[in-house]
């Protein structure tokens, strides 16, 4: 990499940048035009100089990681990378937004080489970043040798005000201070402009003496200035301090379009109808989506060099690789997302036969702790909650400054930025990662829940104390309506086992799901094996979603359903009832209505509408399989502070409630 | 109140309450010790001393307000309200988290005189303090005059390290600094402890610097020097600085229990194991509950001066309002909820005549301006997104430090801190607030969302850009699950209205509702007025929640129910299919759920099951009416970015598919 910055090519494909900004927005006559032309200075210094990146390689394990926190000003991340060669011509950038492009609306991850996570819910890049950086700090410290570093690289962030003012970023900052995460660079494009105003009308803080207070090295530049921007950056690429960077780039927004620069009008799309004017105060010619030919030579040129730096590193990566060839094949299979088979996770998680009732929380814990064993790439961490959840790997370590191969990560009381960096490493790939809190908390952290869906990221979620069995905590502590509120949202797997051996196969579901995230949704108070039941028929039955537990004698007159804690009080119920009342397990209903129509037919025959469910939250998500005669046995209000059996005799979610319910169908 | 503090009596006070938390918290083996062990000095000084609150008018409209955000703590505070002479006897102190006292796990509103709010989901309370400090700020400005100032009272928060972590909370301190809010005292019970570990596990920032730099005054004292306390007390009280006040103190978790105290184990009810030993060092003698005579007396004599304070604040009340009939009217009707009636408020509201399609998000701007005219009470805001929600009220003012009596509030890209604050201002009582921002970040703020329907507040959300018609912003910014994931939550009011009529009945009704909160689900794009159906059936239909929008002629061959914009689509698809298809529109299902049995049958008959739901988002909710034989027209994936009518064909929601769906039932 040249010592002296090349300000010349740098700042003509700033503007060329810019200009495919403009065009892509004014064919579309949609995007938001404020980032992609207040930051191009600051595009042109990482994409055109900086970033340690390969534009034919762009999953190169060891590359910075830029995220565009600040999703909304996509075009600047499509236009750097088109120019830097990466895969994502100019056809892309002319479909701009349009359907089934390589460039949607707010970056996508999957969608486009180079896209590193998909961003838009604002202040969630941040915490994205700061997973990764924690992905970073894991990976150097569990693979690099005395001989041998083959992780160095730095996560970048560029985040705008709006990303600063979320909680979400707030959490995740302390986080990452507090972690010491010096491998992370958030650059904060300070442009004074919000949506709907200036920025003055919401914000008024003074951000570099905040973020010293917390404990991160701060620089205040102006963004437009690449040698001054360069030049911090340089500092902050090479510290060392234990302190994550900060960099204010003092910014115009919707610099180059002289009607709007600097004014909220800049953030949307308002300014494209000065594009004419402004595509000839930035010296670009009439052809649009203009990129000249010395601009593509010198992005030609740099590629050439990162892919040369990139073969240098593959040399150290072979020589570590030959030097170690466990520890290489735990790498390569943890990126590969290899894990044991089904067979051979289920075989190391010993069945339960104390004979004692325990909360599946408890038996999660276990569970997790012989999966670990077996997996290297599994990692777990609380927020602050540990002790409750049980999702402790013993022996495992914690991560911290002192520690950062620890297995055990404590995200402190901050579910949002928890929910947030657990996607970062997912992105990231090489830790399969799982993060745990009370159910009823699920609610603090649904935006990075339902990116991990959207993004189709193998990430875990331990959701202890799962029901208004809680108790004496109260209304505040006890979910109602959190299974069927996270059973709507697309592509996650929510499963809530009823007993130890459902929970190990819960676990196993979770863990070798590649798609999508799992939720597990575990009890807090004790709950019985139910050794009445072969092993093996509750362990596969959870990969099916649903199963018979109990099966009717003679003709079939009612099918009761029930989810964890409640599929005893079925069961219990049922017999109460008769031998014709067939019970059904349903520890996921995703999982089960992904089966085939004839599964699903044995299981629940459509012959059959005396059909009850028993769960103790909201009915809703079950009325797709109770239909109209069904009856629900159910939670259609808040609970109540007292004892846990005394709040379910309360709501009404009782043995007698069951057998009515029956009984008034058969 | 006595210039210098009465020491002795106040410690011995302290020592007594933390006898009352040790004896509640042994006799249900349950709760948290720490915090009131730990407060207790501080709890002294507030209650035996300070705090500007009369005891026999809980309600009293100039009381400070005392809100504990560390809501696991709740015997601090039943403590010192018993002590203090609240409504609040022994016997509910010894009922401690049983069923049906008034003292649950967590401090819950509306259940015990002297709880300003329901807390326990951290950071929260944090959020309502803010909220409560706007509405103090609003009422000062709006009601107070030259003469007579009715409104002086200041907002005192107690938050531990568990608050202070969470971004609810950050937002929120952010938004209160901006908005000079120094009617605002936020006591941090730094101790040094959370409830996994020591805090430095997870925290490492300079709490002091980092409030200073966000616009807050800071001082530090040792929380058991209760002279040093009430000395930053007095200050931080006096403060006209325009900034909040932020006093840390440094505290001993689980003072009083030696074994314990200031270790992690003492933040749940670890030490009452440790009670005889901890009741003979705190000098208590063996009765349980124990409140000496002496300390009764100090505290029958406060709250006698109490009384006597607010007997002169009374006067000056009589005197305000003899001058000011109008006003005073205004105050009266806004804090006893007393708004127009609905027909009054249907009638201020001009039946929409344009002929023009109209997006809902922009009849609600209008409707919400008509409403404001006429509800002194209403205030609006957005969290930074006014130019897209349209709610903004035409000369309401903006608040601000300038203008206080501003009704449109801006809470930044903070939609979190927004729903907490609602609830803050509603908590209080004295205005009717709502706020907006996408219906897809819902999710940012769910959390006091469940608070405002627990605690049964009347708050309204403006949620607009409501479906997959969003386009080309993609699948982060287009809400899918987002209707289903609400409807479920129980005491929320979920209403999607159809065109402008259905719109306007929308806000009457939100407006109205007085026992919890109520979501409006707005379009981005235009939807006509559907004109053909009378004014009268599209605005009282939303009353009931669901209603005939076409009736079939002859036979009842099939039900098509929709919501929102797809009600045009539904009457356009029912009308491809003959006379005999019933067409439902369905704005809230919450409100129809509630209604007779006789007229949800005459909507709904059971004997029709060839019923089709057509609504643009995850249908879960729907299958209650649906049935099993019924076929759901819905999104059951993620939306994916192109333009909003390309979307809609994309994910299969067109007229053709609801025409197939019911011609495959007739």
């Amino acid at each position: 990499m040249p010592k002296t910055l090349p300000i010349d090519i740098l700042a003509k494909a700033a503007n060329q940048a810019r200009g495919l900004a403009i065009d892509a927005i004014n064919a579309c006559k949609a995007g938001h035009l404020g980032l992609p032309l207040g930051c191009a200075e600051i595009g042109a210094v990482l994409f055109g100089e900086k970033l340690n990146i390969d534009p034919k390689q762009p999953r190169w394990i060891n590359r910075d990681r830029f995220i565009l926190s600040a999703g909304h000003g996509s075009m600047f991340l499509y236009a750097w990378l088109h120019m830097s060669g990466f895969d994502l011509p100019k056809e892309e950038i002319k479909n701009f937004r349009k359907l089934h492009s390589k460039t949607p609306g707010h970056p996508e991850f999957g969608e486009t080489p180079g896209v590193e996570c998909t961003t838009g819910p604002l202040g969630q890049g941040i915490g994205n970043a700061v997973g990764m950086a924690v992905a970073g700090k894991m990976a150097a410290a569990r693979f690099n040798t005395a001989d041998h570093e083959i992780f160095n690289y730095k996560v970048i962030a560029l985040a705008g005000d709006g990303c600063m003012q979320e909680g979400v970023a707030a959490e995740a900052v302390s986080f990452a201070a507090h972690n010491r995460l010096d491998n992370l660079i958030l650059i904060y494009d300070s442009n004074d402009v919000t949506l709907d105003a200036m920025a003055d009308k919401t914000q008024s803080e003074d951000t570099a003496a905040k973020f010293e207070a917390i404990g991160w090295t701060v620089q205040t530049v102006n963004g437009h200035d690449m040698v001054a921007f360069s030049s911090a950056y340089e500092k902050a690429y090479a510290a060392k301090s234990g302190k994550p960077q900060l960099i204010i780039a003092k910014t115009e927004i919707g610099r180059g379009i002289s009607q709007i620069a600097g004014k909220s009008a800049a953030h949307g799309e308002g300014g494209a109808k000065f594009a004419d004017e402004a595509r000839k105060g930035l010296g670009l010619p009439d052809e649009l989506f203009y990129v000249s030919d010395d601009i593509r030579q010198y992005f030609d040129g740099l590629a050439e060099k990162r892919a040369q730096a990139t073969a240098e590193w593959q040399k150290t990566y072979d020589a570590w690789k030959a030097d170690n060839p466990e520890t290489s094949k735990v790498l390569e299979d943890s990126y590969g997302k290899i894990i044991p088979a089904r067979e051979t996770m289920l075989a190391a998680i010993p069945v339960n036969t104390s004979g004692k009732a325990e909360a599946t929380r408890t038996s999660g814990g276990t569970i997790l702790n012989y999966l670990a064993k077996i997996i290297p790439a599994v990692i777990s961490g609380a927020a602050d909650l540990h002790s409750s959840t049980k999702n402790y790997i013993k022996d495992g370590g914690d991560f911290s400054p002192d520690d950062y191969a620890g297995r055990n990560v404590y995200y402190g009381i901050r579910e949002h930025a928890m929910g947030a960096i657990l996607n970062g490493i997912a992105y990231d790939g090489l830790f399969l990662a799982s993060g745990s809190t009370f159910f009823t908390f699920v609610d603090y952290m649904r935006p990075p829940v339902r990116l991990a869906a959207l993004a189709k990221l193998p990430v875990s979620y331990i959701f202890t104390h799962d029901s208004v069995q809680v108790g004496v905590d109260g209304p505040t502590h006890q979910p109602v309506e959190m299974l069927s509120a996270l059973r709507c949202m697309p592509n996650v797997h929510v499963i809530r086992p009823a007993d130890p051996e459902e929970t190990a196969a819960a676990y196993v579901a979770a863990f070798e799901r590649k798609d999508g995230p799992t939720a597990l949704v575990l009890t807090r108070q004790d709950v019985p094996s139910i050794s009445q039941v072969p092993v093996e028929t509750r362990r596969n039955g959870v990969f099916h979603g649903a199963y018979i537990i109990k099966k009717e004698e003679g003709e079939l007159k009612a099918i009761v359903m029930a989810s964890g804690s409640e599929v005893l009080l079925a069961l219990k119920a049922a017999e109460q009832c008769g031998n014709n009342v067939r019970v059904v397990s349903v520890p996921s209903m995703e999982i089960f209505n992904k089966q085939p129509e004839s599964y699903r037919e044995s299981i629940l025959p459509s012959s059959c509408r005396n059909r009850i469910s028993v769960e103790a939250g909201a009915a809703q998500s079950w009325y797709r399989y109770l239909g109209i005669d069904g009856k629900a046995v159910s939670i259609e209000r808040f609970g109540v502070s007292a004892p846990g059996d005394q709040v379910m005799k309360e709501v009404g979610l009782t043995q007698e409630a069951v057998v009515e319910a029956i009984q008034s169908l058969l």
